[in-house]
């Protein structure tokens, strides 16, 4: 695909630059972008406007124009964004380990950056200018593959960060947003070898399933959340409730909200009915196992495809379980690999939960909702990985980078 | 492909029992599967001389036979690479950080398995143990997928390893080998999704094209090694003579070999009919492109398809480049990312060329053949990654390792 031969040429001599670009300016160039972000604020809102007009006209669901739509403070938001990111350390050219070897080779582990970075994303625009910060910081060029929703809005946002990046000193290059937003393109940025170094899917099972099944780019999943809290035998059940409407309620619609309810057999008839009156009230819709369904007669049936479903929405599954064995076997099962909580008093079964549970982040007695790269004191992130390769959980600069091995020597051979 | 569905699962399930395994388990399965390799010595020879004898029926060059033979040697020394690795330390379970939170959260990224790793590998039957001795250290269950050439011999050693090594205590289904050998499965064991954690190829460029083209699961670049020295116009010429003797001749059938020459025009009248000319008397085979061939005209002419090539034998492509710059920029271009070296008195040009050269190892004054675990320092490596995502440069026992986050809390909510 020639548009992707081109930027991805561009790309790629862009970040033989950026690569070995001083902090100080690549720092200033996100201040600057920063603030013309700001200045163009009306420029940047009639094109959004243009994508919500044709969302609109096309049947988009409210929702989803919401997640759309750009005002003059969500504009703010993401020039904040950009800043909080220059504030961050540079990760690149940190030393990881250094040796002096016998023979006095001095060998040194340097991050640096990976390369080139594509990242292929869903509807909301601020994601465009979040993805290129953060790839700018880390010393990455990045290729923004970007939904044909929210083209003319991430036209305009990249525009502005070219036009004030490139003067402040970024290389030509570093920032490009494909314009071709087909599913051909999609496909053809996942097989890019000669010029990306890691292709980054943002989105649902669909993309991710699309990217396993065809990427040639190495890729780094991210963002799937089928999360579970299980309360054990002996939780505190006040706790219980208040995790769980807070991990189902706050926000439903984000990765690392819960999706499943495991109860334990012995507080299962005191507990269940409780909790899942209050998450009635609530707006959320219950399925459940037979045993859930034997005491909350209000909850539905719950299919085998419930137990694999990140629903995203108020809805939650509810299975009633014999020990924290059946547990965390279930769990092993049907997760997704992100965030998975128990809520117990008992040291063993919490020790046992947190060695024997396969997941980037694996809890006890607090709220799966704290999966999150400001939470977890990292600042902004680019997704949160559910891969062990590279990266696990949240993927913040210096997962954006890779290392390589320096060697000084003086003649020696072997 | 049922054959790989079942030992999948096996292995899937005895992962989670390796897991959480401990240190003394593990290294007394490698220590006694040391043993029992030794003790059965006899056994393993025999079924390595039906592979011998198979290969010089089908035509085996001799080169080839000589990396597939065992004996009571290669043996002994299998025996004692697998205690080095039971003496190395475990990195599961290692604190990668920790951090307590203003809310009270306290979280710590640990240490752990990546599950089951799946291995594709040619000839050498060394590499059966190697393997599985670094895997099950690091935790991880395997499913070894050998070549058809040394079929016999890995069975022998699997079976004596799977005999000792679960009678020692680790989990049935923690050492695995396919015995389809056709090329079939080894497709399908790159996108055994539902089982495999990651697939890592050790072997030539066609292997690893293979795994780029049709893996799902996810893959580790592993070996080829393109490897350049730039003789720079400031270079102590004895001392560049020494390194290029070094890196080409004394073992050039491995990845961290050289292949390629550049050398500074200014001081290539010089030092290039005096190289060349010792290279040729041991035996290396010499092309060179116009102004090398100006000074020495016993050289062919290089292809441009010489200067991707990773010869593997006594043959060099050589160069004569105008600067540091060009010098970076034809490795920036044609090398494989493994190792590089620049030889020069320059300080300037060796933060250069340390700088801007993209591979998992760069040198200064040192010879390329230096990229190993062992001369690294850390012990036995599965291979030397080539790739930037995971790992890059020797894959010890930490890179057979993921990471997940541990978070204590005492009922926090957002």
């Amino acid at each position: 695909m020639r548009e992707l031969n081109e930027k991805g040429k561009l790309a790629k001599q862009a970040s033989r630059k950026l690569a070995s670009l001083s902090a100080s300016v690549k720092d200033k160039a996100l201040l600057e972008i920063a603030d013309a972000l700001v200045d163009r604020t009306d420029y940047i809102i009639a094109e959004n406007e243009k994508d919500i007009e044709a969302g609109r006209e096309s049947g988009l669901k409210e929702g989803l124009i919401d997640r759309l739509m750009l005002d003059k403070d969500r504009i703010a938001g993401i020039a904040e964004g950009l800043r909080q990111i220059a504030a961050l350390p540079d990760p690149v050219g940190e030393a990881v380990s250094r040796v002096k070897r016998p023979n006095g080779l001095k060998i040194t582990k340097v991050r640096v950056p990976l390369g080139v970075i594509g990242i292929i994303y869903e509807a909301r625009p601020n994601v465009t200018a979040d993805a290129a910060g953060l790839c700018v910081k880390s010393g990455n060029a990045v290729i923004l593959r970007g939904g044909k929703e929210a083209f003319r809005s991430n036209m305009a946002i990249v525009k502005v960060m070219q036009d004030s990046g490139y003067a402040a000193g970024l290389p030509e290059g570093s920032i490009n947003l494909v314009e071709d937003t087909t599913r051909e393109s999609s496909t053809a940025l996942m097989r890019l070898t000669e010029y990306l170094d890691v292709i980054i899917p943002r989105g649902g099972a669909g993309l991710i399933r699309a990217v396993v099944e065809n990427a040639t780019v190495p890729a780094i999943e991210t963002g799937t959340g089928n999360c579970h809290v299980y309360v054990d035998a002996d939780a505190d059940l006040e706790m219980a409730k208040k995790i769980i409407i807070n991990a189902k309620t706050q926000r439903p619609s984000v990765c690392n909200a819960e999706e499943k309810l495991l109860v334990h057999e012995a507080v299962a008839g005191e507990f269940l009915p409780d909790i899942l009156k209050e998450l009635s009230s609530r707006g959320v819709e219950i399925v459940g196992d037979e045993r859930c369904r034997a005491l909350y007669p209000d909850a539905a049936a719950a299919e085998e495809e419930d137990w694999y479903t990140e629903y995203l929405e108020l809805k939650i599954g509810v299975k009633v379980v014999g020990s924290v064995d059946e547990a965390i076997a279930h769990i092993n099962k049907y997760n997704s690999g992100h965030s998975e909580a128990i809520v117990t008093n008992s040291y063993r079964n919490a020790q046992k939960f947190l060695d024997e549970v396969d997941a980037a982040a694996v809890y006890v007695n607090a709220s799966t909702r704290f999966t999150d790269g400001f939470e977890f004191g990292f600042g902004a992130e680019i997704g949160i990985s559910t891969q062990k390769i590279h990266a696990r959980g949240p993927m913040g600069l210096k997962e954006l980078t890779s290392t390589k091995y320096i060697i000084e020597g003086s003649g020696q051979i072997r």
